[in-house]
């Protein structure tokens, strides 16, 4: 029991079992995290809604039913944070826009509705870009609050950083959870495409939208995967990782993030994974400029009628977004579904041998200045295509900001893809934090 | 054994299992269908190319294998047509237009090749509309000459309907292997969207594009559903049918038409099926529309960059389709995509519960003249959805054209539906056929 951590600073994990065990009393762990939020957030901004009071009322009603042994589920008593482009029941929805845009759902996503049924505590609402496209929240990077912590979850990745909150719900589009969780330093990760229902979700583009979970280790993920019924604990798979890098993707970093990502692959070699080249199939080379149109021209089916209103209540990111999007063909669109198709079968016979794709996740860590959210090019091949992928952090760089890898895989393997990030994570043995962790777990961190 | 009869007006089955017994040799059966092709097509022109030298070879080939016990699968020595849009190895694919669109393939299309590698002799190439659209094929109506086959797939329609081939390969982008059966008298099936693969087959709008079998009963269909691995002889289904009518779709039909699918419907409870009434989904006023902007906008995409050298070399119909495709925004086709969605969503919980619903093939039976290829209002939902749909001949009409019905189900039902329609056929016990059939199996058919 790490009763020597201040409660918000446990992992979903530890403070699942600590519940359990009667050691944690779930108002003991909201009322932390609560606090930890009230001395953070002015200066972070991760949250645009916190519900002190329900989550209170929640922790109060978990505890309750912990002490008489009726758990709800794997996340009892866990406080979790939701991107504000998801449905909470009683909370304003705003998408980062301008009120036209809120709405006051009265009930929850499905996808919330499955965490809330599993005992989890709905904190509040974290602080999202407009739309959920590049339009930046006002949120910070808790490693360093002159640096954006990417986007579009931005308020989900920085929260799960600064132990406001152990596991947070956000949507990645094109690079919306695995950029900001690379950039706060934790773990952050999407299943397939469809694999966790966006129904309850402000949609960006239909077909690209996914839901993915930022927790702080692989294991605090997985804890949620089971809320979807995507994992049962058991079945641990005994073999060494078959892995894959690809020095095209390599290339389109800057050389120290390529270097951190290589070092990472020779360790993973050195703990026993086999580590073979890949090269990206033709269908690459049409896919950034594909993801793009499809993502642009979805966006303005959605938007078309209220843009026809509130074009000048837009940000320029989206307001673009929709512009481009509205004058593109039809046909345009289907022959990039065409390519991404291409892409999904192509590189799905490539993916089928091997258990990830090793690449970096961001071409460089956070960038300074909050009004770019940084580059996605790297994350958006797996959210086009509809690949599973995730972020490990791996290392702190020289600026202080943390290194991150990316490992993809093909669709049907969302756990599987798991279970070997989670190895790698155990190679990794990344522990740094940002802020005022203390010393059992801050401190720099030597890159890999 | 059904000695009585022609090798060419043998089902099938019937002809399957007299090679298999050694009682009927590949040889004459081709033999008989190809007199029956010389006889009878100068006027019905239900092919555009027939390989009579290469049907010979195939067909010694066959039966010497069979001499020696090697069959090489459900299909062994059994004759089929293929739309001329399919590639099939040494014969020209026109897809029905002008010589600038024809290829000369050397592969077979993956479809064509598992009904040659399960032992079917092609004969050749049956007449297209053009580009699988509207623009109407030779074929005439084995029924009457003066009527349309229906389209788009024309010559497999009728090819089958006057015994010239007891089976053949379609493709159904709207209606165009359900009507051309249900206007020639034939059985016409078409498995769920991407149950066949529709590589080598000229794509008229690839999500909506479905490969189709035409027969001449349900046990004849199964033979090439076996062939394509969807289906295992055995494990029959030992209950009552349970189906659906749509009034709405029943509405939309020549009142003799909606009658004559009552009788059927009436006739199928007083076998023992149970028949629902089924309201249609909020989502089915939209479809229409919906499947006909997807469909255009897809075949702009493909069409586009020949358009532009031969926009006066296209036939009018699918000119003007693909003129309206080009001109179709993103952002519509985004939303038509998204009412096609929903529709599957509705229907699919509504339909959950059936084996089937029962609608009319057509609003009428095959209209008189060449110039229409008829009404896919129909069959056209089951296609945009990608639902699995047959229809089965019902009745000969006053006019002595042919009256069908239509069975569709969800799309993890493709067998199911098989299963059930067989059991609707028998029901249904209609034998009667077009031409100089003999007594046994012509002659005038009271409707149900």
């Amino acid at each position: 029991m790490p009763g020597s951590k201040d409660p918000f600073a446990l992992s979903a994990v530890d403070a699942r079992d600590a519940i359990r065990a009667g050691a944690l009393s779930p108002v003991a762990l909201v009322d932390a995290c609560l606090a930890r939020i009230r001395a953070l957030d002015p200066a972070l901004q991760a949250w645009i809604h916190v519900d002190e009071a329900g989550a209170r009322t929640q922790a109060a009603l978990r505890e309750e039913e912990a002490k008489s042994g009726k758990l709800r589920g794997g996340l009892h008593g866990i406080p979790v944070g939701i991107k504000d482009i998801f449905d909470v029941a009683g909370m304003p929805t705003t998408a980062g826009a301008k009120p036209w845009a809120h709405t006051r759902p009265t009930q929850d996503a499905p996808s919330v509705q499955f965490l809330r049924n599993k005992g989890a505590i709905i904190l509040g609402k974290t602080h999202t870009t407009q739309f959920a496209y590049r339009d930046p929240a006002p949120t910070r990077n808790p490693w360093n609050p002159e640096h954006t912590p990417g986007g579009s979850s931005s308020g989900s990745g920085a929260a799960v950083a600064a132990r406001m909150v152990p596991l947070a719900l956000g949507s990645q589009t094109g690079g919306s959870v695995l950029r900001p969780a690379a950039y706060c330093g934790v773990v952050g990760y999407k299943p397939a495409h469809g694999a966790i229902p966006t129904d309850g979700v402000v949609p960006l583009a239909w077909s690209l939208d996914h839901v993915g979970v930022f927790g702080r280790s692989v294991p605090d993920v997985l804890l949620v995967l089971e809320v979807f019924a995507l994992w049962h604990p058991g079945g641990a798979i005994h073999r060494p990782a078959r892995l894959a890098i690809a020095p095209e993707l390599l290339a389109r970093a800057e050389p120290d993030v390529a270097a951190q990502v290589q070092a990472a692959a020779r360790a993973f070699a050195g703990a026993g994974a086999a580590v073979d080249e890949l090269k990206m199939p033709p269908s690459f080379a049409e896919l950034a400029d594909a993801g793009q149109a499809i993502l642009e021209s979805e966006a303005a089916a959605y938007h078309e009628p209220s843009f026809a209103k509130y074009a000048d209540q837009y940000g320029a990111g989206i307001r673009s977004c929709v512009e481009a999007g509205l004058k593109r063909p039809a046909a345009a669109y289907v022959r990039a579904t065409r390519v991404r198709a291409r892409f999904r079968t192509e590189m799905g016979r490539l993916l089928a041998s091997y258990d990830a794709v090793i690449s970096p996740t961001a071409p460089a860590p956070a960038p300074r200045g909050l009004e770019w959210t940084g580059d996605a090019s790297l994350c958006a091949p797996w959210s086009t295509a509809g690949f599973p992928s995730i972020t490990l952090p791996s290392g702190v760089a020289a600026s202080g900001l943390p290194h991150a890898v990316q490992l993809s895989a093909v669709p049907d393997r969302n756990i599987m893809l798991l279970h070997f990030a989670g190895w790698c994570e155990q190679v990794l043995g990344f522990t740094a934090a940002p802020l005022d962790m203390g010393p059992h777990d801050a401190g720099p961190q030597t890159p890999v």
